[in-house]
């Protein structure tokens, strides 16, 4: 069982932890290969989507991940939201506690969102995205592609390449790295490095050439576009040109390195089409290893309830 | 077995169908603690939701109820609505009839509204709330609540406090009341009270310290703030002292009495945070309620068909 | 078994596929008309409502049809799509294909989607309607509904009225009516035809009265009236007087002649409520024949995995 009630943040998570997501994920990920992708294990649980700013690909792997494990999902979105109407998330999640839901997953645009709504619920909360937070699930789906197409995670070098400083799939990736043994390193424009990078225990370098050799990994992070009128960088070109992955910079990597993306790609941008669709991208078992993970960590918090996992 | 085929107004329902959906409710208010939160009751009934209106907690309080029973639902909104393309509400009636709906959740700006729809269906209708006129499922939820708490309706001293003019859940809750045998006294500016108070047969005071010290129940009705520019008060402040909940008047009613609100709250203009996290307040409870009550109306409405309800 | 992978294009299927979805409807239609209507059909099996343009009754017909086959159904709208992010459709499908999606069900404005979806994918695919392309389970609706009413397909004449050239439904109903060996007969003003109406292999006619009195079928396209603006006929009173089905008209066709519309209707612009209201006017049939001719639709794709249709 989980030591955590929670997925908010990775520190939530114990180094066991992770693995006993991975774990249990291995046995989910069997069952979406089966013609019938159903398990009766959450029947009659009522699990929300809270999700307060768009999504589609989060939240449809959420959605999927508890149709298959039998769980009654409902839909809350922005919206359609009594936020409209001025009430705080503090009385939303009171009200949703109320109707006797057993887990909230949340995607909203402050930090630090869920862990308000965790203090307001007795129901289970699992982070889908908070501001420039944390995006926990995310981070164990990418450890679960690792291990899956590496074998290990210990001893790994990965190269996470991009808007470190505003981006929560870092904000994840770089504590669950440590916790697993696996090196992080931080590579990008300094106009986009986190001010703290020594404090992350992280280390950094201005350009993807300088690293790439080193890396087992090389994880690309999405340039958001539509922010892009106020990037800090020349150009879309510029950028892609030193931080760009493409077919010259992949054939530098470690034979067995991996290339990774949390999607949706920007191809020609941070990453090319010809690389995209090689196969060394694992993109596309990444989104199928979402799914699976997502079925781990709701079936370990809710399963949890009975077996004693500290309230 | 209900003695109506809908429930689109409180006049639809006699005493006893009050009673028999606040004690059918019971049960599924037990349903909702355990671990596993469904019955098989209303498998393979298809349930729409309409609301053309955005809603978010009664559309889901509905949802949630509907899923418990293991209803088949649908949600069909007003921003992806065929109404968009000029359809009229009674094709949309007889189009969701052709597939063979069961039950239809209706929310509408118009008053009667669900009583057109029911002429053009065969499904059976709940009144989810249609413009000032009615809402009386959260009116049945509010007897619940009351009877809950207070251990009985009969006798009871309500007062609803606000706009009770263009509210549909003191356009509900003022017949229901009535109808167990409790007394509404209305409170509010006269500018926000109904020409015909007398009609109604309620009677009504100008301000709450009036009436205070008699009430076993202090109903908050919320002020409309997205629509307050308009307001015929003079100013929030203002509202607030004459008219809001706060700990003073709290002391005021007898030591019996609860704060009621249908939800969601503007702390700090009809109700203050600290009332409203007292436990004189019972919002939560009638979110709770909420859940169960819609149970039992769907129940009863469904299970009603083959019991003899007349047609 | 079906022919064919997808129903993107009537062209996909073979009259002996059309035979099949029509029989197999037949016991669909039987259990929608059930206290329970629920089949375990395709439990466990994944089936995404990718709408990409506004729809409701047709999103709801296999909404509801996933659902009384007990499949897991996910909805993926336009307004919450990752398309905003400047995802291509092609990174879609493939993120769609990896979350194990049995179905896809795709409405989008080009032309084309369906069968470029189906490139990236390995799930089924059915066209729920793409720009002025193909609308294929409208037209074997339309097909079910005639054959409901009149006993046989071969051999009627159905004029099919109103704007051809922009029109999926009539994209799709003109090469079934054909396979069936029934006589499609277009009808409408010159700027509303298409240019290759002899390549489609169909009689146009000018204006409505000329053909009257040989259809069996009278089937009002619906006017679009949110582009009226532009539309290139002097104006809604001149269209419903040439080419508008009135009380009049019915009484010169067959007295077997049926009167059919694809809803939701203008009433008093291409059909008047006269018609639309009468028994010779089979809207609802129509409807009621959806979900049970998607419910075909869903289980001969789906079923057809096992049992060796070519992919």
């Amino acid at each position: 069982m989980l030591s955590s009630r929670h997925i908010i943040d990775m520190q939530d998570l114990t180094p066991d932890d992770i693995t006993l997501i991975l774990d249990t994920a291995d046995s989910f990920k069997e069952v979406n290969q089966r013609r019938i992708k159903k398990l009766p294990t959450l029947r009659g649980r009522t699990i929300v989507n809270l999700f307060l700013e768009p999504s589609t690909r989060t939240r449809t792997s959420f959605e999927i991940a508890a149709k298959r494990l039998s769980a009654d999902g409902i839909n809350f979105s922005a919206s359609t939201s009594a936020t409209v109407k001025g009430e705080s998330l503090a009385d939303t999640a009171e009200t949703l506690s109320a109707m006797a839901c057993d887990l909230v997953i949340v995607r909203h645009k402050y930090a630090g969102s869920p862990r308000l709504l965790a203090r307001h619920m007795d129901a289970h909360i699992i982070n889908g995205g908070d501001g420039m937070h944390q995006h926990p699930t995310q981070a164990l789906l990418d450890l679960y592609t690792m291990r899956e197409r590496l074998g290990h995670l210990e001893g790994l070098t990965v190269g996470i390449v991009g808007d470190i400083a505003h981006s929560r799939v870092a904000g994840s990736l770089v504590p669950a790295l440590r916790m697993v043994g696996a090196t992080p390193v931080l590579v990008g424009p300094p106009t986009l490095m986190p001010a703290r990078c020594d404090v992350l225990g992280a280390e950094s370098v201005g350009t993807l050439d300088e690293v790439i050799g080193d890396l087992d990994v090389a994880y690309m992070l999405r340039i958001q576009m539509e922010r892009a009128e106020g990037m800090p960088f020349p150009s879309l070109r510029e950028y892609s040109r030193i931080w760009g992955m493409n077919e010259a910079r992949l054939a530098a990597m470690k034979p067995s390195g991996i290339v990774m993306h949390p999607g949706p790609m920007n191809r020609g941008v941070e990453i090319s089409s010809a690389v995209a669709d090689s196969d060394r991208a694992v993109v596309l078992d990444q989104v199928n290893a979402g799914v699976a993970v997502r079925m781990a960590a709701m079936y370990l918090l809710l399963g949890g309830d009975e077996s004693g996992v500290a309230a």
